[in-house]
């Protein structure tokens, strides 16, 4: 970790009365900085907002979150800034005092950029439980990635995790896309699974290229039967996939219009 | 908070890059101390190896706990004593490097002592997502309670948690008994909840007693037609239900030999 900022000033510790600790009661941001900037600054603030409003949370003044920002990253040309947001301190039990202040919890880490290659990878057995209340959100709540995470195979870059019913969901830390023909698709994220900026882009993307993609329920059996998949995040940027249990792509196979546009988009401010 | 250890240190911060704060990546203990003693040592003990070795993380060694507990409590006769072991520290991502030391967070809390009332009780729309992977965990995962907690009613006491499918479940910190006449009724934990070390405790007294209780699946609608409701956990003892969504009980329907006797023992070392 390069710096850091508690409810901006410097420092790398937090009270372990703080809810995010406690109970995973709060949200979480990662956000590639390129050219010293924030990447899809606008985009990760909405979902943040959006994210407090879900939880009941207050949402920070976004100017004070840019200031600290710029702050923490300084002089830095290229590194990762992660902003946590947690419901701030209580004492014990899960009632949340009126007026308890948020916790902002700003860091920098460093970072090689994008690593733009294909990428092998796997099912985990690890399944995502389902609750429409808490779908979609980016919150702290994160075992199931742990556990996805520590199943990943060694020659595996990610891991596709399914939901309690056996449906395809997302990867550990990326969301994903299936082509058939010219077709996009991505699961629909409506009892489970994060709802990524990056998955975002592409899907406003190709709306702006008249080229909707669908979101709906898919299977196991529609992966391997797909002419292509790509995996998406803030920090991958958009990676097609070589070989999933066994199955594998020829990378030509892989481009699709959209893609090849959003991917020059996702490393902008 | 009277006082906390963290790593066996007195003090009352984490890092910001502790695994439980990042990712709800740990379990938790929550003891009474009754009479300068931790009651239930031994089974909250086996509790947390359980959830160690379901996660994958170290147990720390249990006389290590133990002095550590007895140094927080010292002369306090009475108090709340909350352990929890998260992975431990790692840069940004899911992966877990090898050899993280775990973070023990030791804190003792005041505490009035059980409150040995009868509740008033509601049914939460906060639902339990379905993940048998971390069912029965008390781990750190738990954002379905925070939310839980926030809509509950003020005249009510505890809310029941029915999970995705509709199924009842557990209390938002207790869990649920059910009484049909002389029989006993508990939800199975196999696919959410927390297996709670009261509950672990009201079934072995049954089982002495030579009066099972059935693990099985139960409806809302099983709980109205009860001939009695109770909850149970480590901090308020076993309580019986009063009132649910407008069914109410007379106090004295709600005895059962198996309650009485493991009330007796619940705030025992």
């Amino acid at each position: 970790m390069i710096a850091s900022l508690v409810n901006g000033i410097p420092g790398d510790q937090v009270s372990i009365l703080d809810r995010g600790l406690q109970f995973g009661d709060g949200l979480f941001e990662t956000l590639a900085v390129v050219n010293n900037q924030s990447c899809l600054w606008d985009a990760h603030m909405a979902r943040l907002a959006a994210g407090c409003s879900r939880l009941g949370m207050r949402m920070p003044d976004v100017n004070l979150l840019a200031e600290e920002s710029r702050s923490l990253i300084g002089d830095h040309q290229q590194a990762v800034l992660k902003i946590i947001l947690t419901r701030g301190c209580s004492t014990r039990g899960y009632a949340v005092p009126a007026d308890t202040p948020e916790t902002r919890i700003l860091s920098l880490f460093s970072w090689d950029g994008p690593t733009s290659q294909t990428l092998k990878i796997n099912i985990a057995s690890t399944r995502l439980g389902l609750n429409p209340q808490l779908a979609g959100l980016k919150h702290l709540n994160r075992l199931e990635q742990v556990m996805a995470r520590r199943e990943l195979p060694s020659d595996c870059q990610e891991s596709i995790l399914l939901d309690a019913q056996g449906r395809v969901v997302e990867g550990i830390a990326a969301n994903l896309f299936l082509q058939q023909e010219d077709q996009l698709k991505t699961p629909l994220l409506d009892a489970c699974g994060v709802a990524g900026v990056a998955r975002q882009l592409i899907m406003n993307t190709a709306r702006a290229m008249n080229m909707p993609v669908e979101e709906m329920r898919l299977q196991p059996q529609d992966l391997l039967q797909a002419d292509g998949l790509y995996l998406s995040s803030s920090l991958m940027g958009i990676c097609s996939v070589s070989a999933i249990q066994g199955q594998n792509w020829q990378a030509s196979r892989l481009s699709h219009p959209v893609m090849e546009a959003a991917s020059k988009r996702i490393f902008q401010p």
